[in-house]
Formats: C-alpha cells, structure tokens, sequence
C-alpha cells in the first residue's frame, strides 16, 4: 500500500504538491483579479478556489478567511508599490532623473498591476477600519518619498521652513494629482503613457520652483 | 381657552414659531458639525436636536431620517462648493483670473466651511452606494469646470484631440492635488493660504503648458 497517505495528503490541502511558496501568491494573483472585477462583497471563495485551480479548504489554511486573504492582498499590492518607486530612483541618478524614475515607476504599476491598483483605490474610497490606516501609511510614505526627492532637487541650501512646509505640501498635491490622473488615465487610455509622465513631472516641478518662492 | 392649540402645535413642532426656512438651515449646519466631529455613525439625533435648540420629533419631521439628513447635508455642502466656484469665475475676467479665482474659492471654502469639506471628504473615503455616484458627479462637474478654464487659458485654435485629452487629464490632476493639498493644510495650517493657491496655480498653468505639448 504505498500510494494512499500520499494521496490523502494531495486531495486534503488540495494543491496537488506544489509547494505553498509558488502556490500562496498565485492565489493572490487571482484572488486580485477577483476582487478587481467584483469588489470585496461580491467576491466568492469558491470561484477564486476554482480559478486558482485549488480546493477552497486549501485557500482557508493558508488565508484564514475571506477578510484576510483580501487584507494580504492589499497589504501585498501596496508594499509592491512602494518598494518598486524605492528600488526604482537610484540613489546614484541625479535628482529630477530620480523623481522622474519613481513618477515612472508608479505609472508603470498602475498600468501593469490594473487590479492591484484597483482593489487599492476601491478600499480607498469604500470602507474605514484597520485598512484605512493601513492605506493612508502608504499614502504618507509614498508623499514622503515623494517630497526628499523635490527636496533634493533644490540646490540651494540652507532651505527656509516655509520652503520646507511648501515642499511637503506640493509632495501631498503630487500624490493626489498622481491618484487621480492614474484613475482618469484606465479610463480614458487614450493619452500615451509618457504624456502622462511629462504631465506629472511638470506638476511635480513646477509645485517645486512655486514653493521655493 | 385662547392658547392651548398654539401651545400644543409648538411643542409638538418644537419649532417655537421660527420658520421652517429659517430652522432648516440652522439644524443642517448643527449636523454638520456633529458629522464632521463624531462621524456619521456616532452622530446622534439627540444631541443634534438639542445643539439646534429643537425637538427631535422636529429634526425627524424635517429630515425623515438620519441619513435622509445625512444625504440632505452632503447634497448642500457639494452644491455650495461648486456653485461657489461657478459664481467666483467671472465670465468678463481673463481666463488665467478666472482660473485663479476659481482655485481661490475653492481654498475658501476648505477653510470656511471645513465641516462640510471634512463631512465630503469623509463620506468620498467610507462608503459606497448612491451616495458614491452624487460625490462622483460632483468631483467630475469641478473637473469639468477646471478644464474649462484651462482650455480658455490657450490662445491656439483648433487644438488637437490630443492637447484636449490632455487637458482634460490635467483638470482631474489638478481636482486631485486640490483635494489632497486641501486635506494636508487643515492639517499642516502653517502655511500661508496665498502660498496654498499660488501652489495650485502654477501646477495647473504647468500642466496646460505641457499639455500643449
């Protein structure tokens, strides 16, 4: 009898032995695409099992529920955005190559992670609690990165506290201005890709050159 | 017996003669410093109606419900905002005045109004449903306007469908760092209000400029 334990072992975590390290985030990924298309309420376990090509018992032990297989998610999408706009301004560039490369960035994963982006904003916009938080932490450490890079981009130095209040603010206006033309941008695709960067770099510079007076 | 009727018809109205016209606008503004400083759940319809120096039975027969003043107030606030920006944009003024002008009232009204915009802007990040769509329309009728006035800042006619979609990209950025910079200034007061605007301006003249490519 050698087959049986093994099979048992198969049919009750369901991922047919590939090891939870490749499966966890290809739940994810779907997992995202579901919430994406149906929002948080509508979205069923069974289906993102299904698609995911696991038994729903599998998605429970390694998410727990529901709520936080979709909080990992969002967790997950946020650190990716932030990490990629980090890893993506090089220390080594010149400033404004820099600010530009993380507006780049950020772009650049509002095109390619649609969902990500997507479930981020919606739980944005929808709900209050634990995420919000959460949300608004990634909001202030994407201003904040946002700001040392216009800060960087003045050459003079000492800067007076006024130019600093005025660059912390222009950093918050580039995030918001970032957000929704990102949102207006899925919409109307019709504006190619790097218009929206000059867009955004203009904004980013001119918020800069205003604030140092 | 010459009192009684118009004794019990002030009591049970609790109006105490005043008006509807003159009460109705005292108990919204009174809501909304309540929704503004407890949020909407934790707002109740007794403190509102005794900060108003009304009865309860009053607020009900007025509003219906909670949330139907909820609604009623949130409608007010938005309506306000933008009829405010309307009548602030001159049509005789030069287009780069009115744009100014129209940036000016709506830092005005943030910083007038700041329950009302705190109430917006809550709602615009805790809830979906009807309520959602109202605050969408009157996001997108402000960038409506806002890209308005930007198209009148350029001189060139015709402008090609690009610059147009461009700009209109620009009024919903514009819409975005206006929100966010708003938000970060009732935070962050230490910045002059002149400053705030002069912020706004130049990011909106420096997207048309790059819009126009």
């Amino acid at each position: 009898m050698p087959a049986p334990p093994r099979t048992v072992r198969r049919r009750r975590a369901g991922s047919r032995g590939v090891p939870r390290a490749v499966r966890e985030p290809q739940i994810l990924e779907v997992a995202g695409r579901i919430f994406a298309a149906r929002g948080y309420h509508a979205a069923s376990m069974d289906e993102i099992a299904a698609q995911a090509d696991v038994t729903k018992p599998l998605v429970y032990a390694y998410f727990g529920s529901k709520e936080r297989l979709y909080v990992a998610y969002i967790e997950g999408a946020g650190r990716e955005l932030l990490d990629r706009m980090r890893a993506a301004t090089d220390p080594a560039a010149p400033p404004r190559e820099r600010l530009r490369a993380g507006i780049l960035e950020f772009l650049a994963f509002v095109a390619e992670r649609r969902d990500g982006w997507q479930v981020l904003q919606a739980e944005a916009a929808a709900r209050g609690g634990p995420l919000a938080e959460e949300l608004a932490g990634l909001r202030t450490g994407i201003a904040r990165m946002i700001g040392r890079l216009l800060m960087e981009t003045i050459p003079d130095s000492p800067v007076s506290e006024e130019t600093r209040a005025a660059v912390d603010g222009v950093a918050h206006a580039v995030v918001g201005a970032g957000e929704s033309l990102a949102n207006w941008w899925l919409a109307n695709p019709e504006l190619p890709p790097d218009r929206a960067l000059e867009l955004l770099v203009a904004l980013a510079q001119a918020g800069v050159d205003q604030a140092r007076g």
